[in-house]
């Protein structure tokens, strides 16, 4: 097996990781200094274990039709990737974006297929990911085609799902909540929850979402937001810390395309939107 | 003329150093350290011009039938006022708060007045005060009895309204456009019209306000608006400067008050309210 996976972050480190387990990985990067610092190998700390792996590393997308391409870029940057997969000979190709635009791109793409990330990550360098929460990834065909063969793992369950759709439409709903408020505010996942004001803003939104999606929220309970919240408490969500560095957000991507959804008007949410793009 | 200026913030420093060209002021501070400090004189600077006044200072409102109090704490501080109040003789009694707050609390007193401060002022220390805009301050009998007779000037012009009402009304709905979400965003009063999100957020208020409020909103176009933001470009509001420092805001006094005065839901206006509350 022929694996690639696009984009050097804490997605894509940590799934090359586990691919490279299972067949050759090659990760495409974008900057020379980190193709030079991972030529050295890939480090992967989860708990107490640290195992370091030989990974080819480019900044070309090899082409070769027996590889599974994954890409892990931010969603913004995959207008770009898809643009040079037209050249490009692959077996199946997979998305692992938040959001929903994603979903339209990759389905220009034969054989392809979005995926669903779980999992906690963190980047700690160039060539050093840390897998901090245990969670699936859940793999969906977009196109009625092929699906990337990975077996699955304790440490990184595989689940093959052909309700993809919902999935990402469940996780874009659960990012509404979470991402935006805590990138305003700059407060941790769980202060939404424990904070009074914050948790009255997240029920307003639940009701206003509720009444302009009833089909999709059925797969979003205010339990479910209130679970996540719990289970990543201590964490800042990325949007959170993408605002506090001065990085471009992915809010267009999950709430500018829930928002396009949509004929209902939604204030609150586009009250959420409008205030992280003032910030960029 | 015997005046008594309840309150050493920069409304009360201001507008006492005008009613000591006509008369004896008096004024009631909490603190002891700015009792000391303004038995020394109140100093105002308006421009180049700095002159200096003696005036009275106690720490307890003086017992006299032939006074005019002017109440100039923040809003949220009325309510003992008000209740020290009852034990003294007044000739009439002024309350120059913001919101909608006070009006209610002012009635329950004979000869009441509410003032509307449309002056810009901040304290330079504590006997020192700097006029930095020169605007009317409009007062209206909220009891049909007397008022105050004060005389108006160039620099501190004064009008007398049968409308006060409105007028009490006018300058908090546009208080609700400006001061929450610049105190959230941590930003200037232009910047909410420059910045192309945030107006886009004024808008959307602006269309909710008027839905709830037709009559009242008769007296803020969205000229209106833009006018005081430019106007006041350069400045943070007050609420923007409570919440950097840590300080308690008028949030209920401005904008629950405002939410209270209808039955309509106000899903942009109570988002502001619920992220300045969350922030206390």
């Amino acid at each position: 097996m022929k694996f690639t996976v696009i984009g050097g972050g804490a997605v894509g480190l940590l799934l090359a990781s586990y691919l490279v387990q299972q067949g050759d990985v090659t990760i495409v990067v974008r900057r020379a200094a980190q193709q030079e610092t991972l030529q050295n190998g890939l480090t992967r700390i989860c708990g107490d274990e640290q195992t370091t792996y030989r990974v080819t590393v480019t900044t070309a997308i090899p082409n070769d039709d027996t590889q599974h391409i994954f890409i892990c870029t931010k969603a913004y940057a995959l207008v770009e990737v898809i643009e040079q997969l037209q050249h490009v000979a692959y077996r199946t190709v997979s998305g692992c974006q938040n959001g929903l635009a994603h979903m339209e791109l990759l389905r220009t793409l034969r054989n392809s297929n979005a995926c669903v990330v779980e999992f906690g990550a963190f980047k700690k360098d160039e060539a050093t990911v840390v897998h901090t929460g245990i969670g699936r990834i859940v793999i969906g065909s977009l196109t009625g085609g092929k699906s990337p063969d990975v077996d699955s793992s304790d440490a990184l369950p595989v689940v093959y799902s052909e309700h993809i759709e919902r999935i990402v439409w469940r996780k874009a709903l659960l990012n509404c909540f979470i991402n935006p408020l805590t990138a305003i505010m700059q407060v941790r996942n769980g202060d939404i929850i424990q904070n009074e004001s914050l948790r009255a803003i997240v029920m307003q939104l639940f009701d206003e979402l509720n009444e302009a999606f009833p089909v999709q929220m059925e797969d979003v309970s205010i339990q479910d937001i209130i679970a996540l919240c719990d289970k990543t408490a201590a964490n800042y969500s990325s949007m959170c810390v993408d605002v506090r560095d001065g990085r471009q957000t992915e809010i267009d991507e999950i709430v500018g395309a829930v928002m396009m959804a949509t004929t209902h008007r939604l204030p609150t949410l586009r009250m959420l939107y409008l205030q992280i793009k003032s910030m960029q």
